[in-house]
């Protein structure tokens, strides 16, 4: 009897003009993909980095959430006038921007009442109806609003809260990976690789990635499915391969 | 008189399933976005990555390539089976998939005519009418297709094309930049931060970050700007806030 799959996927939106401009390094997508994956079984099957700029969050905040599962948004809930993530989704929505009793509660205990400006104060405001999803290390809830879940820039905040996403996500079947390295060039393996590739393409992902360490040139095949033992023929067929072809394989 | 700007935009397109399952960091966005502002006065509005699917590319070339003046695409140029860049492309524009003779010739002069098999020859298969992108590092050329430039995934010998797409760019106004990390919180300066936003929105775009360093938190306060003087008039208002807010400044 054949298992079922089930596959559940997302996206994510990087809001952030430091992005764009290449002032910073985006760590928030591999961090984000890699939870995803090991922890949810979900597939990223599309990321998106845009600026800081109402329309452009709205329109993309409407495509995606219709087109994937989730959406995950990272950048622009803070309490500068270059954070408006909140404001913005709940146009896309059409949903009142408001305060959220429970996230004000908290951050007004966090910062104590009289400490508690106008700036803080914004980032208790937040589509209505949504939920909270905690934060351990600096207080500031990220939200969720339909499937749309709301994270904030900075990475090592993001990564403190990424657990508390679990609740809202409905999990996949998880995507088994497999990484065979081989001391050749692409070229010498790229005809049997199209040939397992097809006879698989249902069911097992084969890349092939270049790459060079210790001074030699060296080719990556990594292969992905939900189902362990196709991947395994298919290494097996891999390791057959470099057998005949005399190939060395790198173990690391 | 007022000084006439010139605005030149572009997007990345990120095409490979290895940065969707996190299994590589990318590192090409911000060595592009860098490049094309630091040296061609170009801006990146808007980044995408895509899986290595024919019909996802073909959608994402059309829409980025009417609404950007130019748009890079990395990953998918190489030998193996998952390399569907090109043939992408020319579904997309309507092109003939086809030998491109010079990159025919330059490829047999790298590898030598006995060593040139069909994996290395698939490498020279290209749009019709698209025009080379020269590489000094590995041989196989990127190519320029309407305004479309496709340069490959290896960060390596990326970096060592990007001068030569120059010759087929138009350059803008250079969008100049200043940082003022401030020993302070976001909170403290937002309300004071948004209205010198408002007096200048039309021409310096003020960006906020929070920032960890040496056990210290701070805010970068990151404004940009084509023109000079507006940004010197921004960072002169901003020094006089920390003044009278009695923040210190650091300097790096």
């Amino acid at each position: 009897m054949k298992k079922k799959i089930k596959k559940v996927n997302a996206a994510i939106l990087i809001i952030g003009n430091e992005i764009l401009s290449g002032r910073t390094q985006d760590k928030n997508i591999i961090f984000i993909t890699n939870w995803l994956n090991l922890k949810c079984g979900i597939s990223v099957n599309e990321v998106r980095i845009i600026p800081d700029a109402e329309k452009v969050i709205i329109e993309n905040i409407l495509h995606l959430s219709k087109k994937f599962k989730y959406v995950f948004t990272t950048g622009g809930i803070g309490p500068t006038h270059d954070d408006i993530t909140a404001q913005s989704i709940s146009k896309a929505f059409k949903l009142k921007y408001e305060y959220h009793k429970e996230a004000y509660a908290i951050l007004e205990k966090y910062y104590g009442k009289k400490k508690f400006n106008d700036g803080r104060k914004k980032m208790a405001k937040m589509p209505r109806s949504a939920k909270l999803i905690y934060n351990p290390s600096s207080a500031a809830p990220g939200f969720i609003t339909k499937n749309v879940l709301s994270l904030p820039g900075v990475p090592s905040i993001l990564n403190s809260m990424i657990e508390n996403c679990k609740i809202y996500l409905t999990k996949g079947d998880k995507v088994h990976s497999k990484t065979l390295n081989l001391y050749t060039v692409e070229s010498n393996i790229s005809k049997s690789l199209g040939e397992i590739q097809k006879k698989y393409k249902k069911n097992v992902e084969i890349g092939s990635y270049p790459f060079f360490r210790l001074g030699k040139i060296g080719v990556a095949i990594v292969t992905r499915s939900v189902f362990l033992t196709k991947l395994k023929k298919v290494n097996n067929e891999l390791l057959k391969l470099s057998k005949i072809k005399k190939i060395k394989i790198l173990k690391i």
